[in-house]
């Protein structure tokens, strides 16, 4: 088969196309012929070289796909029983999506929704399922609490914004431009914060927020601290403004019994993925069946613009995913 | 009745018995003949004029106390009808403890345990909620983890590992002495750290804590994300380190998928207090008729030595309680 190779720490325009041998099933897997992966950030990261692929996990870049069955492991009836070959699919995997085929556990898949795209099943699985995580599992969002979602029209920010308003919450964001809000505002976005042109927590004069999702830290840190109501949480996605973030305010953290947290989703176990894929397709699957929930795709590109996806991720001029095609 | 008053910003020797009417009682309320009445760094804090009284309550200092019931308010049979005047109690009050006669809402009541005598019970309340809380409703600590503990020869830290052990969880303490740590062992501390000899961040070799209960914040803050094990989750109680810790360091957020929370009790609802006394007394209430586990007091003194407790507690040198009774 073929697949995405590139050398550790060189450049986008490196990456290239290979061949290898399709992979091998463990127990309770489906291989899945991909029709479309979705460009993430830690595919960026994996090929600089500061983000390696897990252990045991294939060091084939790639997070998330879409596409069909068409093998199914023996044994472990259980769990692939409610999976066919020639389903088609869309799934999260903890790596490997860069390719023509991939091993996936059968309880990390989901139905393509019938009213979705392939190409655009390929960008649900990592933005959906981060977002839906990060807001109510870890942020402990409750229906009908206010949040503010940082570079809220990046690919999770929009599904954040989504999922949040689904659920009936009062929906902020803050983007860099004019353009990137109107986007937050049609998927649902209630205040629309412009980082560049107003300090985002001079915002909230009126009342604060019950959880924040932030991809910044650095000075944001103790900023949201300011605007976060009592028993309010912090979840941290990144660290885009670097490692070590300003000092931390333990007056506002100890009055407000305010929560910081850092949140993943690639590391995790796959237990904790496959309960995770569960929780949210029996919250939120109808929504994507019925197009209330939408995928939010940037670009659709071909297999030899592979380079171009990362240099775009690379250069923060993306609003929704990026997602690319085998055919 | 008496009291003890003070004028905000003096010192703890000027505080001072003043006269004052009785409380009057709000629905849900008893009035509690006070017999004893635990000393908090809350209180020397409020004596400073550094924490003040949280609106609507008492401007009395004092947040728990033992006695006796002497009036039951009427209506709201439902939450004062398990009490009876002459029962012999136990409680957390908002503020009002230093004084002969305090109102406390009947919810906010334990009955005195059969083995500990009336100074003890007064030393219950404040610290093992405080530590209840921290460890199991904040920090999730689950039977069988590991958890740190520092200035485990506090009286919170004394009561937290108390409530560690009887959960069958390890317990990891540090202190500035091998006095104090010879009390902490006492109370079934399984590692004892002389944090004035070693950096506690070099006593984890072989595997972290997943829950640590933190008093000071500084550079305290990334020396225990270094030790903390994936998906942990530090509680601060304090910041005896100052306001601003050390630069948060988020790559170890992220990648632990860490925690870090500021938790205080005064300052939370009357109907969380409610459901945390209730959730404490199912749990572990037993445990204190039984003995397994104890109130520790450092010292039991009388009114007339109230500004001594306040220095004690201001110079740092006590292992456990400070309790002042009327008689």
């Amino acid at each position: 088969m073929q697949f995405i190779d590139f050398e550790e720490g060189t450049a986008a325009d490196t990456l290239f196309v290979n061949d290898t041998t399709k992979p091998t099933l463990k127990q309770g897997q489906v291989l899945v012929k991909v029709h479309s992966f979705g460009i993430n950030r830690a595919d960026t990261l994996q090929r600089q070289g500061k983000y390696p692929a897990p252990r045991g996990e294939s060091s084939i870049l790639g997070l998330e796909v879409s596409g069909e069955i068409v093998e199914i492991a023996q044994g472990e009836e259980s769990t692939a029983s409610r999976w066919q070959v020639g389903d088609k699919v869309f799934a999260l995997v903890a790596g490997g999506g860069y390719a023509q085929y991939v091993a996936v556990y059968a309880s990390h898949l989901m139905p393509k929704p019938k009213n979705v795209d392939m190409p655009s099943a390929a960008g649900i699985a990592e933005v959906f399922l981060t977002a839906y995580q990060s807001l109510f599992q870890v942020g402990g969002l409750k229906s009908g609490q206010r949040v503010l979602i940082h570079a809220g029209a990046s690919a999770v920010g929009l599904a954040a914004i989504q999922l949040a308003k689904a659920d009936g919450c009062h929906v902020s964001v803050t983007a860099s431009s004019e353009k990137k809000l109107a986007v937050c505002e049609k998927y649902g976005a209630d205040r629309l914060i412009n980082y560049k042109m107003q300090n985002f927590a001079e915002c909230f004069e009126q009342g604060g927020v019950d959880v924040i999702i932030d991809f910044v830290a650095g000075d944001y840190v103790n900023r949201n601290l300011k605007i976060l109501n009592n028993d309010g949480t912090i979840v941290y996605l990144a660290m885009l403004a670097g490692r070590f973030a300003d000092k931390l305010d333990m007056a506002l953290m100890l009055s407000k019994r305010a929560t910081i947290t850092g949140s993943t989703l690639r590391s995790r176990s796959d237990e904790y993925k496959a309960s995770l894929i569960s929780d949210f397709c029996q919250q939120f699957f109808a929504d994507l069946e019925s197009g209330a929930l939408r995928p939010v795709i940037d670009t659709q590109y071909a297999i030899n613009e592979i380079g171009l996806t990362h240099q775009r991720l690379e250069q923060n001029d993306t609003m929704g995913k990026l997602v690319v095609s085998w055919d």
